[in-house]
């Protein structure tokens, strides 16, 4: 029996051309192919037939240990993810539950191939907002206790990071993208700028560029990533209309 | 005359396979390759000739003027940046000196193409250390007063973050990495994971796993990101005496 693959494979935000060569050659090799179904549908159809495993989107331990499984019995498995799978994705499911197999997938060689993650496509979009120190943070308190988001809303509002917001709001939590709004605004001007990016790269994208005195929650959905500017943001707009946000690469002096 | 364009370029790790598609088009298609000298080696010979123009790493301003002013005279300009451009890279240095210009390159097509940047490429290498809440730092106090990277790193330090060292150590800057550590050792166990990775994808990768009690400074260089993890991150060895480093995507509760 041929040694089975589980490939971890990160899509980047979706066009095929912001995915990596290696993902693309991984997803073009597989014998089956394991994902939530509106990612199986971003990947570009190729020639060689396949299986498609789909998964609800919540099912990640399940999915992981699915695909493992399916390794273990010699196939070439790639396990699909959106952005970097490193990053609030796939990755963290398929190792731990190699952990938690114990030696079960010894067998199995996992790989994982990394992605543009969507903090990182959002600020290609308009300009480098990311330029200086930054955080990511996920608002999502399904698998972690809301004061410890809040907490670290605090230190990093008050450290002057700028901080890219993952899965900010849906229907089960309506209220935490406010509320995180609330907290950086205790540490920040309301002139600073903020980025909500939706979709990027694809049909429906959407990208606007606010303030964090202005911005508001409905301009946020499951796939947006919202990036709030630290103190030295700026933003401005050019003769063609077009607005770019960057963090200068200079932080002022202290004194 | 052709409208100019200049295309800032993630070329991601370093290894071909990691380039993203449109990247890869971009750098074929270019008439101008601008960069600092080892990321344009590291750039894939391709069939049509184009001009190099090489610069010293720290001449960065310098650079975007340079190749903004190229662009202006109508030729197809790309910037190669290793990583992803926005992370601490080339794409922040090109908007700043497009605002300087204050409406000198409204004729120029600005766009930036993502890439997959070293802390998630990292990551790859060892399972999934960004797999939750995460923060990328910048060591270098070049551009920044060393007391902000102090009070950034008790910040995140507290706050129980996943850290991600970037530009940890130089000729010019042999302390400061000590002082990161010394202050992270005051808020986590001595047994958190550490890793260390050094041009991961290149002929001299290099990636420890030790842990914060143990982890030394001579083990980092220029080209090494190091990811300090949270509370809660693990790390395992396989049968195959392969070590993984992961941060669980739950986090427990406070009570």
């Amino acid at each position: 029996m041929n040694r089975g693959r589980l490939t971890v494979v990160g899509l980047g935000p979706g066009t095929p051309g912001w995915l990596t060569i290696e993902a693309r050659e991984t997803l073009a090799r597989a014998t089956d192919l394991v994902g939530y179904g509106p990612y199986l549908d971003l990947v570009q159809p190729v020639d060689q037939p396949r299986a498609r495993h789909e998964f609800d989107n919540r099912e990640e331990a399940q999915r992981a240990r699915f695909a493992l499984d399916l390794a273990r019995e010699g196939r070439d498995v790639a396990v699909v993810s959106s952005g970097d799978p490193g990053v609030f994705a796939m990755a963290t499911a398929v190792i731990e539950e190699l952990e938690r197999g114990d030696g079960a997938y010894d067998d199995v060689d996992v790989a994982i191939v990394p992605g543009v993650t969507a903090a990182s496509a959002a600020a290609a979009r308009v300009g480098a907002p990311l330029g200086h120190d930054f955080c990511c943070v996920s608002l999502s308190d399904v698998l972690k206790p809301w004061p410890v988001v809040e907490q670290r809303l605090e230190a990093v509002g008050a450290a002057d990071f700028v901080v890219a917001l993952y899965n900010p709001i849906s229907r089960h939590r309506p209220w935490q993208l406010g509320r995180a709004f609330e907290i950086l605004r205790c540490h920040r001007s309301p002139d600073v700028p903020v980025v909500f990016a939706r979709a990027v790269t694809r049909a429906d994208e959407r990208v606007v560029v606010t303030t964090l005195g202005a911005c508001d929650t409905v301009d946020a959905d499951m796939s947006t990533v919202i990036t709030v500017g630290s103190s030295t943001t700026r933003a401005f707009t050019d003769s063609a209309g077009r607005t770019w946000v960057y963090t200068p690469r200079r932080y002022p002096s202290a004194d």
